[in-house]
């Protein structure tokens, strides 16, 4: 596996690979690498000649006040997990060499960023964006694979390739829960044992909300009530957004028509986890 | 010469040739060439294996109450023009095809876009650059050439695909004139032959700029003044702006050390018109 830092050698690296007719899946990530990650990379595996993964705590896309400085980081094991899946390629650049001195110029996408994690974190998916294009003009992939955990991130990544023209399939996968429930997450880090219970409370109000859809509840506001009640029993949690909406346009919808998106963003302590269920008629 | 319209086609066509080890170089144009246009497709001919120019009269960087729908077109002429020069590819996509609906992203460089043509024209740069980078994508250039003319929107561009690691090397030429002067422009269509003469006075006031310049006058204020009597002297003159900035970051500056730019706007009668020139010491 070999381990790239300079914008200039992956970029060369990349080329080569295309010259030599391989084809290049690529995984984005902050590290701290989990299942989640895991199987966006066996996915890539399967799919490509080559898989390129990047490791990046990308500073753009946190807000004053976020978690940049301490989210978490340890290099080495990552570098383990990423061998033991058979990435060929961990792309692993500075903050100095991803934007020097002068940077200005940022992809925003207008409308699916607004709602959602685009109102409590109003700078979030313009960071995102623009990290991703350049990612992409390095490493150069066909497809590039990302989690539905993100959903929102997701949307806005599809939508930013088709409206600017890459020539880059994006893959979204499931969702990767541990055993209880709990979405798979670098943040979970943070959590304290208590706060770890009280987080579960994400999964199961979503349960109970596709349990409600499934029995025939089409009114976004009841099925809401629901959600926020299960949540709100937790002390420790409290509640960023819980919404229902357009699964492309990420509007807020009010009944329930084919298909929708639940997705919640919660406070356990200082730690901001989000989760997200889409309801799919029949 | 092939004429292509789809950006699946023009795409493919691109990823062909890349994969057949051709480089390509890239002349973007909103048609209505003329010698300024011609001048950037010979180089680009002598440059690469391909080459690929694109006509595209692109919406989204024309303001309200600007002239989108008269700007002049004339696909015959040009494709005769293109066919000259050896040109092997005219893309020219519809609007339909590069704005479909639901667009929504963007491309912004915030800093040197926003003196100069960036006062009265706010959105303009944002939909060059965006273009630009949809260009490049369904393009796959290896290689871009751009007019000197438009200054601003060169060093807008190169600023881009530095920031955004886009794998394309940006080529400037030299402002192509008139034989009395007048820098070319697909907007001279507009000109009445009283406005045509009255036009010369951005290249004649240019001319003093850069001599008092040589003869060791390094105040901008003094210069500019000079300048501006010159295009006031004109009735069909009014001044957008007439400034002397750093040539890199296009910041005003007061006293000239080393490189400047002079750039001017002006309309003459309902033609907005621009030019500029660089002052080198010694």
């Amino acid at each position: 596996m070999e381990v790239i830092a300079g914008v200039k050698q992956m970029q060369e690296r990349s080329q080569q690979l295309r010259a030599q007719r391989e084809t290049i899946a690529f995984v984005p990530t902050m590290g701290y690498l989990h299942e989640g990650h895991l199987s966006l990379m066996r996915e890539g595996r399967k799919r490509a000649d080559a898989l390129i993964i990047s490791i990046f705590v990308n500073p753009t896309q946190f807000g004053p006040g976020e978690d940049y400085e301490r989210y978490p980081r340890d290099m080495k094991r990552d570098l383990q997990l990423a061998q033991g899946v058979g990435v060929d390629i961990v792309f692993t650049p500075s903050v100095q060499e991803m934007y020097p001195q002068g940077f200005q110029t940022y992809v925003e996408v207008e409308k699916v960023t607004k709602n959602l994690c685009g109102i409590s974190r109003p700078h979030h998916f313009r960071g995102v964006t623009t990290v991703v294009t350049k990612l992409f003009n390095i490493v150069k992939p066909h497809l590039a694979l990302f989690g539905q955990k993100d959903y929102q991130q997701l949307v806005t990544i599809k939508r930013m390739v088709e409206d600017l023209n890459m020539d880059i399939e994006i893959i979204g996968l499931p969702t990767v829960r541990e055993p209880d429930g709990l979405a798979m997450s670098s943040r979970n880090a943070y959590l304290s044992p208590e706060e770890r219970r009280a987080a579960l409370s994400l999964y199961r109000s979503l349960c109970k909300g596709e349990e409600l859809f499934r029995q025939g509840t089409k009114d976004a506001k009841a099925i809401l009530r629901e959600i926020r009640k299960i949540i709100k029993a937790q002390k420790l949690a409290q509640i960023d957004y819980a919404k229902i909406c357009d699964p492309h346009t990420l509007e807020d919808i009010d009944e329930i028509e084919g298909e929708a998106l639940i997705a919640l963003a919660v406070k356990i302590g200082e730690t901001r986890l989000i989760d997200n269920v889409i309801l799919r008629e029949g």
